[in-house]
């Protein structure tokens, strides 16, 4: 077929389990993940990282896309040479070129079954809301945070991450995994709708636009001086009302949300996030938009 | 005073976070632990583990107290000899001697707020049966596992784990902290009271006693046929009846749960604990008992 093959990437960050796992059923039984008719390329992220059961060896795998970092030589660190490595072998002028990338992720926040696309390409868009209209999932659509760059998916025409959440890292979770399958399904059948002329997105896509990260609070030594507060854990995708309490110290003292800047920007993502605490982030905050489906976006993603 | 101090350890395990940032707080404002007022000594289990958030560097150092272990000048890993340390320091014969040790956990296993003893000693068991008594707390009782061994509060005269779950390793949850901290209030009250010669132990001391485990269905070369069965997820302390959904594979196929040599052993626990999976541990199944409580026992833990 003329159309490019997929990519999908399990184990982007290594201790994220259920996803490589799943692939691993799909290698040996490639009827499980057929029901498109796509050609696919089943690829493990970061296979080091998932042997040792980390989230990367030497640099987060998922933040070393960026094209200045891919072009400096003096950058060798493990996670550099495999973006390289993935880039010749399935990127756009690869070995084994894909045209799309998937990439299957996990978080200890309890996001559910959600799409994280990057930017506003509109082939994204397009599959972002063709698996909206399908299944409902929320879609929480990262750009402009200069803190946060180099994501796999843009290294590709389109893509975007399918994330699901809560489980703890390094285990292995059914309900992850169906949740999973059934994302990337979505996504399989999408595609091939619109490759096949059929694709008909609905009216708007919803989307929770990346506005901010809040950090913990924190003693001078960078130690956590509080805790997220119990009332907003496992909360995601629902908006804070200013006074909410936010964060908990250990004395019982309570740290309620109070508006930034852009106080449509209520709606917290990624809520305690263990591997985002290294990042100084206990939550992010998106404003919540409704964009009305373009003709073109169904258009920018059968050419694919 | 006569009485002995009480160790408590945190971080026994580097990536149970809640415990050891407790245990910061407690040293910067010791009154937030002082309403028994009990000499307590504070201590990080494995500090080295904990600043690589991991469970362990070497080896689990919560099976590291083994004496024939100890005690073999040829064992050198990290782990052994942060055992000898701790005993050589807290231990009942150390330069600050304590005479209970309380070791605090989390887990990725739904166990919520509880307690686990190791063996039969009767002063564990009024301890147990006094926090039962204020909180309800549920008790696995360990023994008699082969394959388990060299637990930290056994070196002590007496002491017990608290185990709070469900949470992710490498995270700091409020909610698991507040749990922590009012097992461990209760645990220095009842041993305050005893003290005192005001302990009342309840009639009874429902204890859930340890039987055997079960590893997930796993292929030849190790590695993981099925998944612990959606249904049974965050289902720790709920009875299994035969035929109940045990564990579920890729392609749908169910595995259901069949009673082994001894019916009665049907309570599970631990279920799809993140660090039991190099245990081979998918969940170990206990048989719920109700041990009148003896007199003896709240004697035995005055004395201490």
């Amino acid at each position: 077929m003329a159309q490019g093959r997929v990519l999908v990437v399990a184990a982007t960050h290594g201790n994220e389990r259920n996803a490589p796992w799943l692939l691993e059923q799909w290698r040996q039984r490639p009827e499980l993940l057929a029901a498109a008719g796509v050609e696919l390329a089943l690829e493990l992220g970061n296979p080091e990282a998932l042997a040792a059961n980390r989230r990367y060896i030497d640099r987060d795998l998922n933040r070393s896309f960026a094209p200045e970092l891919l072009a400096d030589p003096s950058r060798q660190e493990l996670e550099v040479q495999r973006a390289r490595q993935l880039l010749a072998r399935f990127g756009p002028d690869g070995d084994q070129p894909c045209s799309v990338a998937l990439d299957l992720h996990s978080t200890t926040s309890a996001m559910g079954n959600s799409l994280v696309v990057y930017g506003r390409r509109p082939a994204d868009l397009a599959l972002a809301a063709g698996v909206q209209a399908r299944l409902g999932l929320p879609v929480y659509l990262h750009e402009a945070d200069a803190a946060q760059t180099g994501f796999l998916v843009e290294r590709w025409p389109a893509g975007l991450v399918i994330e699901v959440g809560p489980v703890p890292q390094g285990l292995l979770s059914a309900s992850i995994c169906r949740q999973t399958q059934l994302a990337l399904e979505a996504c399989l059948a999408v595609l091939a709708q619109a490759r096949a002329g059929r694709l008909r997105l609905p009216e708007a896509l919803w989307v929770h636009r990346h506005a901010g990260s809040v950090d913990l609070p924190r003693h001078g030594d960078g130690r956590p001086a509080a805790a997220v507060h119990p009332l907003r854990q496992h909360r995601d995708w629902r908006p804070l009302t200013p006074g909410d309490p936010l964060f908990w110290s250990a004395d019982g003292t309570v740290i309620a949300y109070e508006p930034g800047a852009n106080p449509a920007a209520r709606w917290p993502v990624f809520i305690n996030e263990a591997a985002y605490g290294e990042k100084g982030i206990a939550l992010s905050l998106c404003q919540r938009e409704r964009w009305g489906c373009e003709l073109g976006w169904g258009d920018a993603l059968a050419a694919l």
